[in-house]
C-alpha cells in the first residue's frame, strides 16, 4: 500500500484497530512516572485495585502515530506535539481484555507555504467492555505547508485563565530521575534522557516527556476537584507551551468556571507556563 | 508428584530449569528501582548499552523458590530470607537469548526441634552464551527444625569489619516511594508497601525488601571499588540484618582487606546494621 500525501484528502482516514495490552504493572508504573509515592497508595498497589491515573490513556492512545507513519507520506524527525486532550468514557480497568485503540485523522490545517501543517489525529481504546477513552493530539510537521488547506481555527483567547487568583494550586516536585522513569512507559526519545542528543537538538538539556507534565497535572485536578477518583475525571485538553527540567516543581492551577469544568494552567517554580489554555471537566460530587 | 519432606534427604536435589527473560526495559527499571538517578545514564538509558547491575541477578535467580515450593513440603508463610550471595561469571546482558535458571538446593541446616531449618539454596542463571552468575540464598523455614540434621558452620566472626576506620564510605538516599518502585521488578509481598499488612505482621510500618537494599550496596561497591563497571564486579555476600525504612539513608561502608577483597557493612543513618558480616570481591583495575 503506498503511503497518502499530507493535504486535505486524509481528512476521515480511519487507520486499522491495533491490538494494546497493559496490566496492572504498567498502570502503577506509570503512576510512579507521573509523580506518585507510597502516599498514593490507590494507584501504586493493586492491593487497592489498582485504580488507573485517566492520562495513562494517552500511551495506547499514541498508537496513533504508528497509523499515521504507516498511512501518511510524513518526516517523523519533523513532528512536534502540539495539544492533547483525553476524554474518558469510564475509569480505565487496570487488566482490560482484549483491548484495541482505533486511530483516525479528524482534520488537517496548512499554516502556509514552508510552514507546518497540523494534523488532529485522534484515537479511540476500547476493550471487550466497550469504549474507554478517546485521545485527540495536534502534531505539527514543520515544513509540509502550503497545499492548500484551510488554516484552521484561531486558539486565541481559548480557555484563557480569569484575571483573579485560581481556586486551587496544586504543587509537586518532580525527580531528577522523572524521565528516565517516565520512558520506561514506552516513549524513549532521547531527547528527554540523553544530554549529548538534548544540545544537538538545540537545548541546554534533556527536559520532561510533555505528557509526563500532562499527567502531573492529571493528578492535580484529580486532587483538586475529584476526589482522587478516577471516577470523576472526565477531560483535560491543553497545549504544550514551554520546557519542564528535571527536578522542577509542576505548579497546577484550577480557576472553577462552569459546575463541572475549570480553566487550567501549569507552571514551574520560575513561573514559566508550560501547558497552557487548557480545560478539565469532572463529575460534581 | 508427591513433594518432599524437609530434612537432610533434600540436599542436593536439582530443579528443573525454568525459562527466564528480561529486556533492557527491566534491567532499566531495576536500575531506577535500587536508586539510580539521571546522573547513572549507563544504567538507566539503552544509548549507553545499557549496563546492568550485577546484582539484577537475583531477580532470575529468585526462581529457585518456586522450585523450592514445588518440590519440597514448606509454608511459604513461614519464610524468612537470611542471607545473600550473587557471583557473576560475566556481566549481564541487557538483551539475554534463551536465559534459564537452574536452581539445587547445596544444603540443610538444623537449628532445633522448634526453631529454624535453614535451606542453602543456590541458583544458576545462563543464556545461549552460557553461565552468567549463580546466586545463594539462605532460607530459614520457621518451626521446622528437628529433623536431626547438623546445625550448620558458625557464622560468628565471619567477615568483621576491621577495627579501623572504613577505606569508603558511600551514602545514597532512598526515596519515599522506593519498595513501590522495586516491587515492581517482581517481589510484590505486600509487607513493603500495605500499612495494614504490616502492622498486622508487627511492624510499625511497611519497609524495604532486603533485596532492594543490596542493590544499593551493590551500586556503592561498584562506584567506591569498580570504576562503575559491571565488569569489576565479582561477588557479594551478606546477611540482612535489620529493617530499612523509606526515605532513610543506606550507607555503605568498605574496609579493604586483600587484593580484590572488601568486607562491607551496610548502616542507615540511625547507625542500624541492616547488611552484616558482608564481603565483595572485585577485580583490581
Amino acid at each position: 500500500m503506498s503511503k497518502k500525501t499530507l493535504n486535505n484528502d486524509i481528512v476521515g482516514l480511519k487507520f486499522d484497530p491495533v491490538p494494546v495490552k497493559w496490566r496492572d504493572n504498567d498502570t502503577m508504573l506509570y503512576a510512579l512516572a507521573v509523580g506518585c509515592t507510597d502516599a498514593d497508595l490507590d494507584f501504586v498497589y493493586e492491593g487497592r485495585g489498582p485504580k488507573v491515573i485517566p492520562t495513562y490513556g494517552v500511551i495506547p492512545g499514541m498508537t496513533v502515530l504508528g497509523g499515521l507513519n504507516d498511512n501518511v507520506d510524513i518526516n517523523l524527525m519533523m513532528v512536534l506535539h502540539g495539544e492533547q486532550s483525553i476524554e474518558m468514557y469510564r475509569p480505565i480497568p487496570p487488566r482490560p481484555k482484549n483491548a484495541t485503540a482505533q486511530g483516525s485523522i479528524a482534520n488537517v490545517y496548512d499554516k502556509g507555504e514552508g510552514k507546518a501543517a497540523v494534523i488532529i489525529a485522534e484515537c479511540e481504546v476500547s476493550d471487550d467492555d466497550g469504549p474507554i477513552l478517546k485521545t485527540s493530539s495536534s502534531i505539527f510537521v514543520r515544513g509540509s505547508g502550503g497545499f492548500g488547506g484551510d488554516r484552521g481555527p484561531s486558539t486565541k483567547g481559548v480557555n484563557t485563565p480569569p484575571d483573579r487568583e485560581p481556586d486551587h494550586v496544586i504543587e509537586y516536585k518532580t525527580l531528577p530521575q522523572q524521565g528516565a522513569l517516565y520512558r520506561l512507559t514506552g516513549d524513549r526519545v532521547p531527547l528527554h534522557i540523553d544530554p549529548e542528543f538534548a544540545k544537538m537538538a538545540g537545548y541546554e538539556k534533556p527536559f520532561m516527556h510533555g505528557l509526563c507534565t500532562y499527567g502531573f497535572t492529571c493528578r492535580a485536578i484529580m486532587e483538586a476537584v475529584c476526589d482522587n477518583d478516577p471516577e470523576n475525571f472526565v477531560s483535560l485538553s491543553g497545549r504544550f507551551a514551554d520546557q519542564v527540567w528535571f527536578g522542577d516543581s509542576v505548579i497546577t492551577k484550577l480557576w472553577l468556571t462552569e459546575p463541572g469544568e475549570a480553566i487550567v494552567q501549569v507552571e514551574t517554580q520560575t513561573g514559566s507556563v508550560v501547558l497552557s489554555q487548557a480545560k478539565a471537566t469532572f463529575k460534581q460530587s
